[in-house]
């Protein structure tokens, strides 16, 4: 049977998935806000702002019409940026059946109401399925068949396997998870480490300290994540630790890039003007810090990332600080 | 009280080591097999070889006796290459009285016995207390004070907080674990996955399918040294991945390098002969693979890389078995 898949939002990371599934055999349509963009994606072939360089298969429609894009499709693929998808269901709800599969690739929290994805999904389109695909997966590499491993997790595990199936390719290879929330939380706070990985950098620290500071990132994390309902196992995963690597290792992440000016010296505003896009890490920071402090998490290196962000703290004083922490057994709170 | 260190080995790390001890105020003498290395080390103040640039601190002694360099000290710092530590310890049983504290720092399985150092040191000193310091800390930059974490691990807690207190710094903390299976199985086979690391990159795929190798791989060592009897979740920590992120993201790693040599169509002997010294990693497959085995530990990428070295399996088509897998969810025979 051949599936049908609405694509919702037109960034590089929805259009590689929408090139993947077209070139799996499958109906895709896609919308973007922009409808002189969708005209010329669909004339030129190609997402020129986005993902340069591939070209969209035969087939593969590009329109501005939300509605047109959604009827009748299996699957609606969420592809917008996290401040974007309580609008785009508002505007797209009386167009969206019971039995249309929600699946989500944004990372983040919603600022000030601190809800996952899922909890936004669940509020407005509250009967239907929903999954999250997440994992280290640079939109560009995928568009070109670099290998790539992703994660596909829903509570209903019937729906995490049918995505699986979905998305599954010889060089994209998907495994599933059952735990949502340490998924979706993953995606989100590695971007913090990315930040605080870049800051290292931007010290002029070196491999030990920046591999610390992931490790113990994961770690304060999984922490938090196991008292919001998640799996701590999660987090040594794709969509955890995995994401984090990736972000970390590459100059294309913005919250790594805006970690390095912090480190050299510039301030949060000052940052945030030089990388010229959302730092999705910045606010996520702050959502953590809130959420480390009502759940009574002890998290160090978040509080110090906080501190520099939003107090103006010294960048080598906070540093200085991690440093000299009371001595610590390696998995306090985890295993005595 | 001053407290005194014997450390043999003249190494990097043990050199790098021994700065870090001396300069914390302790009685430090170290031992090297090499007579006109020692001599050379005692006038220039520098070990040339292996770490240059950095300045010995005065009173730290350096000699080939080794009976001198041990006699009196509270703890021994064993910092040879693994496959040296059982000629090592032979020589120098007869002096090393039963209250002396034996600290390990080099990562690795003994060949053919299959053995840990931990037993290799039990075996000769059975009465002796012991433990391991572990985790990402690449000797240079230890040296010179980039802010860095470890491992001391001991089946007694009361060791590993003494070997705690007496590494840690304002730019060295140390943690402490129990778990010195984990720590120990981590850190020598994080190397198998820093062959692999190499291979993908040497094969040209992107930072997804690095970060994929690593965060699988992570796993399956896991789940290997949970057979073993290790603390799944000391893999998740600064002697695992951490010590892994170190080592896949530096040029440093001879295993990474040998990996990028093979991915790029080198075979196995090609490979050790254009580095041009002991690659860890390749044994340590081969150990891990044997393993894997006897224990019924399904560990694809170590089968894989194993098929690669020793079966001169072509490796483009490895990683398409392991990408074409069985469909899997992910925390598979750790969490259903």
């Amino acid at each position: 049977m051949c599936k049908s898949i609405g694509v919702i939002g037109g960034g590089s990371w929805g259009t590689a998935l929408a090139i993947l599934l077209r070139n799996k055999g499958y109906k895709v349509d896609m919308w973007m806000r922009n409808r002189e963009q969708s005209f010329e994606m669909n004339s030129t072939r190609e997402n020129k702002r986005f993902l340069p360089n591939v070209k969209l298969p035969g087939n593969l429609n590009v329109s501005s019409d939300l509605e047109k894009t959604i009827y009748n499709k299996d699957v609606i693929l969420l592809a917008v940026p996290t401040h974007g998808v309580r609008e785009v269901l508002n505007n797209s709800k009386n167009f969206i059946g019971g039995d249309q599969i929600i699946v989500n690739v944004a990372k983040g929290i919603e600022n000030d109401s601190l809800l996952r994805i899922s909890q936004i999904v669940k509020e407005i389109l509250p009967q239907n399925k929903y999954a999250i695909l997440s994992g280290p997966s640079h939109a560009e590499e995928v568009a070109i068949n670099i290998p790539t491993t992703v994660v596909s997790a829903s509570e209903d595990m019937e729906v995490a396997h049918y995505i699986q199936d979905l998305f599954i390719t010889p060089t994209f290879r998907v495994y599933t998870n059952p735990d949502v929330i340490g998924v979706e939380l993953g995606g989100s706070l590695k971007n913090i480490i990315a930040l605080g990985a870049g800051i290292s950098d931007g010290l002029s620290y070196g491999d030990n300290t920046k591999a610390a500071l992931m490790t113990r990132g994961i770690f304060e994390i999984a922490k938090l994540g196991e008292k919001l309902g998640a799996n701590p196992n999660t987090f040594s995963g794709l969509s955890g630790i995995g994401d984090l690597i990736v972000t970390c290792t590459s100059m294309h992440s913005r919250n790594r890039r805006a970690g390095i000016l912090i480190g050299q010296g510039k301030n949060m505003e000052e940052a945030i003007r030089e990388v010229g896009m959302v730092v999705e890490g910045i606010k996520t920071t702050k959502s953590a810090y809130i959420l480390g402090k009502k759940y009574n998490v002890s998290m160090p290196i978040t509080s110090e990332i906080y501190n520099v962000l939003y107090e103006n703290a010294d960048v080598k004083a906070a540093v200085d600080r991690l440093m000299q922490r009371d001595k610590k057994h390696e998995m306090e709170d985890v295993v005595q």
